[in-house]
């Protein structure tokens, strides 16, 4: 891909504006913990990857800029604005959380600021390394399941841009075109964003990834007609029971899948698994601006005076997932005792649950 | 509502242009038969049986500027035509059907052509005025199946802008309201056309029907949470197995209606019933211009180079119906016997199938 998704200067973030592509590449210049946050809330970035690592950048620079004698309260200040910014994925209270828990004792300890800046820094950064390399583990891992000639479906985008580089979805995608896997990806363009269309199209079209854009209602029918092998998506949040918050319409893909027997794969880092959120019931769904809905482009599609709903996320439950692909390997059902296993063993997770 | 569908003047068609709804109220002036295959074409007019009275109307109008002695191969020649203009939909072939069975012999008999073209414009009327009845007809059958305070989903337009007046699905939804029994009905988009944002909402806006719209990903995560009661929607084809054709996105809203067992209802008048189509397998089903995906409000929202699908109808097999609502009553599982009989009392069709 022709563009990185967030970098961490001297002085600023530097964030890919997503709400410009494909028409445009063009990146903000992000100089304090508000102004990442409020990218964050208007979208210039999404996918729970890419939002943990920004989050994470956020913090460093927001310290870069506290007085010596405020790096604490800066910090506590900076992480309750970050966290604010969208509640259902788990990366960004993830993300938050590694920063807090690594630099409030250095603070306490009365470490020099520079050194605590400079820890700061190095630990976004880390963050943002991981990622890529967990995205490409969890791809050759999950790369394996799928068929040859596969016609692969997935929704919304979890690529390169919604992490720190490669993709969760869409890493599995790129591991198996190297193997010569691939035959086609479907792509839902993703009401009412549009992120497959204007996101994960944009990617594959760059990588010579034969794609095909679809409105997300003719999946189904693609499905019943023989047409798609495997449905691959990304997540928002893993409940501890395997449950997964993601885009909307993921949900009905996962039901539509399960009607004709076909394979229907989350791919997720593990900072995605909460195990602090017992069930899908419990992960909160952000609802945002109906507006969004019945505008495009600024021009309204639908008459004054109709209201329109707007949740930004489905849950699907664990009985619909046939596996989910991570860094720790492939998880089959029951998810529950996997998952335990798993974050167990995470080394950055402390080995226990995110306390949120 | 606040506009007719379709009307025939004295010396043209006046078809409201539903592409510019709900922004703009315009009427097109088509004066000859190809205009009307033109604007049917373009979807100036969509909807299965508004089509059909279009192009009944077409068929009057071509006959009016036709010199007397080429009223026979004008006929044969606008029919032909017109039928060509979309696939999908049954009624249009049922409608052309019926202008020339009952003008052909006329011709043939040399009947004066004053008489004959005043015939054409007769029967055209007709067709319209029983469409609107039939669609009042099915739907105060149907309204008796909605449960008190009904939730209910419908896809596309299946409204007045769809049919002469009144609606199949909307009938039903209008037939319930005045009894009270809708509290909410959910409209979706229904991408890549958005009748549903642009012309299901303007219509139930208008009549004060409270309707909420949302994407057509947002159904299935609705219906998981129990806040839908049932699904009404309306019909291109209806196979003799029952077998229903309908706008791209049906298909997926019946498996998961059946997924949470709620009902599923097709609305549709006889005409859409085609004896001749055995099953949905037989249904042609247009591939519309990608393009039409690729851009949304006129607006590009693709990268260059990315390949697009555009179906526009899919195939709901007759299995996941409910019961399918007809102005001859209400049909229930197994369809087949229950839809021949219905047809052979038809008496618009003479008894039998629609030989095309």
């Amino acid at each position: 891909m022709n563009a990185h998704t967030v970098a961490l200067r001297e002085d600023h973030v530097e964030l890919l504006d997503q709400r410009l592509l494909p028409g445009e590449v063009r990146y903000l210049r992000l100089e304090t913990g508000e102004e990442v946050a409020g990218a964050i809330e208007a979208m210039a970035v999404r996918g729970a990857p890419a939002i943990g690592v920004t989050a994470a950048m956020g913090v460093a620079i927001e310290l870069e800029r506290a007085p010596d004698r405020d790096l604490g309260t800066s910090l506590e200040r900076v992480c309750e604005r970050l966290a604010r910014t969208r509640p259902t994925a788990v990366n960004l209270v993830w993300a938050l959380e590694r920063m807090r828990r690594s630099l409030l004792p250095r603070i306490a300890a009365l470490e020099p600021p520079t050194e605590i800046r400079s820890k700061a820094r190095a630990l976004a950064l880390e963050i943002q390394a991981e990622d890529i390399a967990i995205c490409r583990e969890l791809g050759d891992v999950g790369a394996e399941l799928l068929p040859e000639h596969a016609r692969v479906l997935t929704h919304c985008n979890a690529g390169a841009l919604a992490t720190a580089g490669y993709g969760t979805a869409l890493g599995v995608i790129r591991s198996a075109m190297t193997r010569g896997r691939i035959k086609q990806v479907l792509a839902c363009e993703t009401r009412p964003f549009l992120q497959g269309a204007r996101l994960t199209a944009w990617e594959l079209v760059q990588e010579r990834i034969p794609v095909t854009l679809i409105t997300d209602s003719m999946a189904g029918s693609l499905m019943r007609r023989g047409e798609i092998d495997a449905v691959v998506v990304g997540a928002d949040r893993i409940a501890a029971n395997g449950d997964v918050a993601n885009k909307i319409g993921t949900y009905t893909h996962a039901v539509v899948a399960r009607h004709h027997g076909i394979p229907f794969y989350v791919a997720a880092p593990l900072s995605t698994v909460d195990l602090g959120t017992p069930t899908g019931d419990w992960i909160p769904i952000e609802y945002r601006d109906p507006e969004e809905v019945v505008t495009f482009a600024g021009q309204r599609i639908a008459p004054p005076g109709v209201e329109a709903l707007h949740p930004a996320f489905d849950v699907t439950p664990a009985d619909l997932v046939t596996a989910i692909i991570t860094e720790g390997g492939v998880l089959r059902p029951p998810f529950g005792p996997a998952l335990a296993r798993c974050k167990a063993r995470e080394p950055a997770s402390g080995g226990g649950r995110s306390d949120r």
